[in-house]
C-alpha cells in the first residue's frame, strides 16, 4: 500500500511545522542479555521529556526480519515505499558522492581490477589501491570521449569510482561486466531490454578507451562495471504532501536522498550545532525539515557502545533548540537499528517518538527500546511515519465522507 | 491485501452468534494532556467488565495518520479494504438518505445555485435556502422526463439533493459541472469514458430541462451536479463469511452502508433501547448483529467532551441486556475517533475490545485508549475485525494443510 495514493488527494496547507530528526541507526541491542541498549543507557532528559510529552512506537524499517541500507531506510522514513521504490545500486552511489543525475541519466559503480597479461583477472579490487593513487586514475578517465554522450567519471573510494553516462535514450537494464571470480575476462555490457541496447554499447565503448589508458597501471590495469541503474523517479514532497522540505544533513548520501524526494539542501553544516543554526536561520521558509545525525551509526558499526552512547547525548543536547522553534510536530526516530554488538544495520525496530498536541499520549516516560514497545504507536512500518506526522499537523482532510 | 481472499474458502457455517457494537467516533483524547480521554473519563463498569474478560487493542481505520468518513470506516469495520472499495459520492449520498441503490444506478450529488441574468453563478449555494424551502423545488424536478430513464429526485437538505438515473447502460465517470466558482456558467456533463457518455447526455438533458422549472425560483434557479457514482460493487456478507447479517441502526447513512454489503435491516428503532429490543426480537433470525450507535460522534463532533462521555455510559448500560443474550463472539470499537477536543473525525486508533470463550485474555481491566494500546489484539487495521470475529466464532477452518 503506497500511502501516496490518499495524502495526493487529503493533503491540505496550513503554517505547521514538521521536525523530523533522524539519528542514524538509532535502535540498538544490549551488550549482554538483559542488559540496556545504547539509548537506554544515554542520560537523554531531553529526549526523555519529548517521550513523556508525546508518543512512542517502534518503527519497522522494511518489514520485520529485514535490515536495510540506507536507501531503503530513508525511503520508508519518507513514506516511500521501500520495496515499491528501489534505487539502483549505481544511482546510490552516485546520491552518496553528492552527484546530482538528471533525468535519463544512467549511472554504474565500477571497480578497477587487475588484469593479467592475458587479459584475466588477476585481482577483482586492484588490490585494494588507496584512494590517493585509485582518484586521479579515475579522473584521467575522464578522457574517454564519445560522440553525443556526455561521461562522468567520480572517484570513491579505493578501487571504486562511479560513472555516469548521459545522452538521450539510455536505460539501465545492462548486467554487470564483473564475473565475480579470477582467472577470467571481464564480461561484455550486455542488455536486457531493447530500450537499454544504447547504454550497453556506450558502456562497451567507454571499457574500450579505457583499457588504453589503463594500460601501463601496474595494479588498476581494468575494470568492471556493476549495477547499472537509471535515476530512480520519485514524486516530491511537494507533489504527494503539498509540503516545502528542507534537508539539513552533513554527508553527501543523505543529502542525495533527500534531494530525489525534491527536499532543498539547506545550510553548509558540517557539525550538528551547524546543523541547528541552519534549521533556526532557515525556520520561516519551509514547512519540514530533514534533519540527519550520522554518529549513532557510525559509532555503532564501529561496535563501539561508549562512543554511540556519547553521540546519543550529544544529539539530546540540541533538542531544547528545537523545542524553542515550537515545531508543531517533532519527531525524534533513525533508519535502522545498528547496534554495537552488531556492528552492523540490523531489523530490529526503531525506536521513535512523536510530538504534537493531539497525539495521544502514551504511558512512556523515557525514550527507549522497551517504552517503545507499549508505545502508543505500536509496532509500525516506517512507511507510514509521514502519513502520521500530516495527521497530527492537520494537513489532512477526512478520507471518504 | 482483501481478507475476503480468504474468508471465502474458509469459512464454515455453525450456531454461533457474533453482535458488533459501533460507537461511532469511539476513540477520543484527553482535554489537556496528561488527562483522560472521553472513554476514560466515562464510568463504564459493563464495558469494563467486558475489556477484562476479553482482548483489547486499537484499531486503525484506514492507515495511520487518516481520518476517514463514515463510509470507509465501516467498511474497515465490515472486512472490505476502505482502500480498495470506495463508495463514490453521489452515492454515499444516496445511501445517507436511505435511497436504495439498484444494480447500475448512478446517483449525482446535486446543488441548487443562484444564477443571474446572463445565467453565471452567483452563489454556489442559492444563498443556503432553507430545507423547507428547498425541499419542494427538488421535488418539483420529479417532473424532468427522459425516453427510457427512471428519474429519481430526493431532497437532502439546504440547497442539497440527490438525483438517481436508472437506466440500461449508464457508468459514472462523469465530470463535475459546479465550475467551484461564481461569475461563471455551470460546466456541461461530460463523460470521461465511452461507457458514461449515455450518463452525460442524461445529466444534460436533466439540466435543460430543470431550468425552465426552476426559472421563476428567486434563489435556487439553477443546479450544479458532483460525484457521479454507481452503485459500489461490494460482495456480501453471506458471499464473504457465510454469514447471515443484520444491521440495527437508526440513521440512514449506516443502514444504507449495512445494505451495501447485504445485511438486512431489521426494525425500527429510533432510540438505543429500541435497538436492543430489535437486537432481542431477531436474536434467532441471523447469525451476526451490527449495531449502530451514533451520538458518540455527533458528540464529539460538536466538541462536547462532558456530553460524548454521557451517551458513553448510556452505552455501558445496555451492555448487560446484550450479554443476557450470550453471544460467541462480542466487539465493541467504532469506525474512527471523534476526539471532543478536535471536534471532528481524527486518526487515533479506535478502542476496541473482543469477548469470546477463546480470545486469550490480556491484562487489560479497563476500556479506554491507554490500555487498548498495550492490549492483545495489539494495533491492528479495521479491516481484520471481521476475520478476528470469525476465528473467534470457530467459523473459519485451517488455511492450508
Amino acid at each position: 500500500m503506497d500511502i501516496h495514493e490518499l495524502t495526493r488527494d487529503l493533503f491540505v496547507k496550513n503554517d505547521s511545522k514538521i521536525v523530523m530528526l533522524v539519528a542514524d541507526g538509532l535502535g540498538g541491542l544490549p551488550q549482554s542479555p538483559g542488559g540496556k541498549t545504547e539509548l537506554e543507557t544515554a542520560a537523554t532528559p531531553h529526549l526523555d521529556a519529548l517521550a513523556t510529552r508525546g508518543v512512542c512506537g517502534g518503527s519497522i524499517p522494511v518489514f520485520p526480519g529485514i535490515a536495510p541500507g540506507s536507501g531503503p531506510g530513508h525511503l520508508a522514513l519518507f513514506g516511500y515505499d521501500p520495496i515499491k521504490y528501489r534505487i539502483g545500486r549505481g544511482a546510490l552511489e552516485a546520491t552518496g558522492i553528492g552527484f546530482e543525475l538528471a533525468d535519463g541519466d544512467v549511472a554504474v559503480r565500477c571497480n578497477f581490477c587487475t588484469l593479467d597479461e592475458n587479459g584475466l583477472i588477476s585481482d577483482r579490487r586492484a588490490g585494494r589501491i588507496p584512494t590517493e593513487q585509485s582518484a586521479p586514475i579515475a579522473e584521467s578517465l575522464r578522457a574517454v570521449s564519445i560522440d553525443g554522450v556526455e561521461i562522468f567519471v567520480e572517484p570513491v573510494k579505493e578501487h571504486r569510482f562511479v560513472v555516469v553516462f548521459r545522452a538521450p535514450g539510455l536505460a539501465g537494464n545492462v548486467d554487470d561486466t564483473d564475473p565475480q571470480q579470477t582467472g577470467v575476462p571481464p564480461l561484455a555490457a550486455q542488455a536486457n531490454d531493447d530500450a537499454s541496447r544504447k547504454t550497453a554499447a556506450i558502456a562497451n565503448e567507454f571499457i574500450r578507451q579505457a583499457a588504453e589508458i589503463l594500460r601501463e597501471q601496474p595494479a588498476a590495469n581494468g575494470l568492471t562495471m556493476r549495477g547499472f541503474a537509471e535515476k530512480p523517479k520519485l514524486p516530491t514532497y511537494d507533489e504527494v504532501y503539498g509540503l516545502s522540505a528542507a534537508a539539513i544533513a552533513v554527508y553527501p548520501m543523505y543529502k542525495g536522498l533527500a534531494r530525489l524526494v525534491g527536499m532543498q539542501l539547506v545550510g553548509q553544516a558540517k557539525t550538528l550545532d551547524e546543523q541547528i543554526e541552519a534549521l533556526q536561520s532557515h525556520w520561516d521558509d519551509f514547512d519540514f525539515f530533514f534533519i540527519h545525525f550520522k554518529y549513532t551509526d557510525s559509532t555503532g558499526e564501529d561496535g563501539n557502545f561508549d562512543e554511540k552512547v556519547k553521540q546519543i547525548e550529544r544529539l539530546d543536547a540540541v533538542i531544547p533548540a528545537i523545542n524553542q522553534l515550537r515545531p508543531d510536530v517533532m519527531i525524534v526516530t533513525g533508519d535502522h537499528s545498528t547496534p554495537a554488538h552488531l556492528a552492523a544495520h540490523s531489523w530490529h525496530p526503531v525506536p521513535t517518538l512523536l510530538v504534537s498536541d493531539v497525539c495521544r499520549t502514551d504511558a512512556a516516560t523515557t525514550f527507549g527500546e522497551q517504552q517503545c514497545v507499549t508505545g502508543g504507536l505500536g509496532q509500525f512500518e516506517a512507511k507510514y511515519l509521514m502519513s502520521l506526522a500530516l495527521g497530527n499537523a492537520k494537513r489532512m482532510t477526512k478520507y471518504g465522507a
